[in-house]
Order: structure tokens, then C-alpha cells, then sequence
């Protein structure tokens, strides 16, 4: 097994034993050592792939986005829907794809850690916003969304989706996360981005719900 | 200087120095000693004030809060002013007290650490909202805030409020943030707690431009 004969194998081997030490430990506290201990992996068998502790962190993240990217790139393609609903597709995706969900719940564990937490939180600042962006710019144009406020949309859109409606970080039953996602339908209503129609807001409820209750042994 | 025969004078510096050092070196890299070579302070007279580097860090974030939470103590009591004007006064109040405005800039380069950012976002999404609650009901029973989403409306402001109108998160020049005020404003109007009329508009748009061309010197 320390053979790199399957050199993917051993970068998704490295990648699952350290989401699972990081959430375990914390960041800080785990040493490539630690990493190379649980999978019997010499030092240069690891940097052969990754070239520091901070470039398997990144990757960590990458991986939880290319989900939500690839999904992103085929919904721009398509034209037999609005801008609007390709918008809609990618929020309900974030709940909807089984695999997806299963990454989040594991990400949920390492957003414990203040590195990683604010790795995320400059991610979910900086270049996920661009995503939303791409159809929010798209939905002005084809009249689906008829925002004067694309960037701070986009935003928003990114920072309230990944943060302030996970029960996580907000604590909330049933009854709160729907009027929590009742709340920012109502506000993205307002400023011109009418996303949250009454199909999304129950499926979106029903998901992260799905995911409040299996957070515990996930994080466990 | 190292006798204790002050000790708010002692604890004072004690802050005042770890400050600097973990906006410096960062929180995690900032060592106890390192606070003590740099105040020629014994152990004892810095264990005397703190129990841990924890807890120098949980005081510096009090500090911030402290201020605040005074004010909201005064406007609680008045009887000459509706819920929704002493929101409004609250709200001035991050931009137009002086004092802590320096406060504000001096966190600014703290939260760059991943310790201090992580602690502040907990402590934005738990403690402070429980604080704008406490004003809005306030309106909701005296009719100026006609919101059916207290809790929600205490946790935006919030994390809106200190995090996504904040430059060093989410750059912005002076348009960028005006635009970016009006925006929170029409959704804030949309869910009932029209806390952002024209003036705190204009006002928290020269405040945070304020803090805007402040921010490199203090962050240097």
C-alpha cells in the first residue's frame, strides 16, 4: 500500500486520513507526521503529492467546490432554462446530491477548526460569489433577475447559504430553519433575486434538516 | 514598571501588548514569553491578571463588546426615544464614537489571526444578536419595528453588520460600500425593522470609509 503504483489513490488516501486527524485534533495540532503514521506512508510518499500541510488543507476545500463547480459549468451550457432556474437548480443541489451532502457533513466536522473555518470563509468571501455571479449577471439579461444589486447578491448569496442557514453555526429545530429561509426569501425577494420560490424554500428545509439531524455522529 | 503596584495599569499593558503581538506574529504564534519579554513582566505578574493566553484573548474581546454594551445599557433605559431610534443610535455608534472607532481599527488586524476571527464570528452569532433582540422587541411592542423575524433580523445585523460590510472582509471603495448599505437597507425594510432611513445611510457610508482609508497604517 506505500508503493505509489496509484498515485490518485494515495493523494485520496492522504486527503481522507487528513479530514478526518484535522477534524479529530484541529489543524494546528496535526503534523504531516501524524498523517504519515495513520497511513504508513514514508515522508517523501506524501510530498510527492502535496508539498505542505496547507496545500492538502486547499485541496480539501477544492474538492468540496468541485462538486457545486461542475454542476455550475453544465447548468451555463443549457438552454432550455432561465437564468433564474439554474440559479435554482445549483441551491437545491447544495442539499440534493447525495455525495455532495455526504462531503458537507465531513466538512461540517473540520469547520470546528479556526483554520480551516477561516479558509472557508475567505473562500465563500472571495471566489464563490463569482459563481452565483455568472448566472445572476446571465438573469439580468435574459430578465429573470432583475436585480440592481448582482455583486451584493452574489455575496450574500454565498455567505447566508453556507453559513448563516447551517444549524451549525446558527442553532436551530425544524420551525427556525424554515422561517430562517422564509426570512432571506423575503429579503432576496426585495432586492430583485426571486430565487426562494415556495418548491425551493420545502426542499431546502427538508435537506438541511436531513443534515441537522446526522450532524452528530458525523462529527463524532 | 514590573511591580504590580497598578494593577489596571498592569493588566492594561498586558492587553495593550498582546494585541500588538498576535496582530504581528498572529495568536497562535505569540507566545506567553514572547508577552513577557516584551513588557519585561515576570510570570507571576502576568498570571496574576491571566489565567491563560485564552483568556487574554476572551478579554480583548470583551473590551471591543464593552463599549457597546454600555451604550445599550443608556438607550434601554431612555424613555424619550422609540425602539427603532435607539437601534438607529446603536448602530451610529459603531462609526461615530471616536474611541472606538481606534478600537475597531486596532481589531481589524487581529482578525486577520484565524484564533481571533473564529472567536469573534462565534461571539457575533451568539452573544451579539441577543443584544439587537432585546431592541427589537422593544419595537415590535412599542410598533416601530413591525417585524415577524426578531431572531433572524438580531442575527443579520449582526453578522451583516460586523462582518459583510466590513472592507479588510470584502473590499469595497466608496460606492461599492454606499451601494452596499442600500442594499442591506431595502432587505432589512423588506422583513420590517426599517432601521437604515437616509441619514444612518449616509452616515455609516462616511464612518466605514473612514475606517477604509484608516486601515493600512493601522494594520502596518
Amino acid at each position: 500500500m506505500t508503493h505509489n503504483t496509484h498515485p490518485e489513490e494515495t493523494e485520496q488516501r492522504i486527503l481522507d486520513s487528513a479530514r478526518r486527524l484535522f477534524a479529530e485534533k484541529g489543524y494546528e495540532k496535526t503534523s504531516i507526521q501524524d498523517i504519515l503514521n495513520d497511513l504508513g506512508l514514508s515522508k517523501g510518499g506524501l510530498y510527492h503529492h502535496f508539498k505542505s500541510k496547507e496545500a492538502i488543507l486547499d485541496q480539501l476545500n477544492a474538492d468540496e467546490w468541485a462538486v457545486t463547480a461542475r454542476l455550475l459549468d453544465e447548468l451555463i451550457k443549457r438552454d432550455d432554462m432561465s437564468a433564474l432556474e439554474k440559479l435554482r437548480a445549483l441551491i437545491i443541489s447544495a442539499v440534493d446530491v447525495p455525495n455532495h451532502l455526504d462531503l458537507v457533513r465531513s466538512q461540517l466536522a473540520l469547520l470546528k477548526d479556526p483554520t480551516f473555518f477561516t479558509a472557508n470563509m475567505r473562500f465563500w468571501s472571495t471566489e464563490l460569489p463569482k459563481s452565483f455571479r455568472s448566472l445572476i449577471d446571465m438573469g439580468v439579461q435574459d430578465g429573470s433577475i432583475p436585480t440592481t444589486y448582482p455583486e451584493e447578491a452574489a455575496q450574500l448569496l454565498s455567505l447566508l447559504g453556507n453559513y448563516w442557514l447551517m444549524p451549525c453555526f446558527y442553532p436551530a429545530d425544524h420551525a427556525d430553519m424554515e422561517r430562517r429561509i422564509r426570512c432571506l426569501a423575503t429579503m432576496l425577494d426585495a432586492i430583485g433575486v426571486p430565487v426562494f420560490d415556495e418548491t425551493l424554500i420545502l426542499r431546502l428545509g427538508e435537506g438541511l434538516a436531513d443534515l441537522m439531524s446526522e450532524e452528530a455522529p458525523a462529527s463524532a
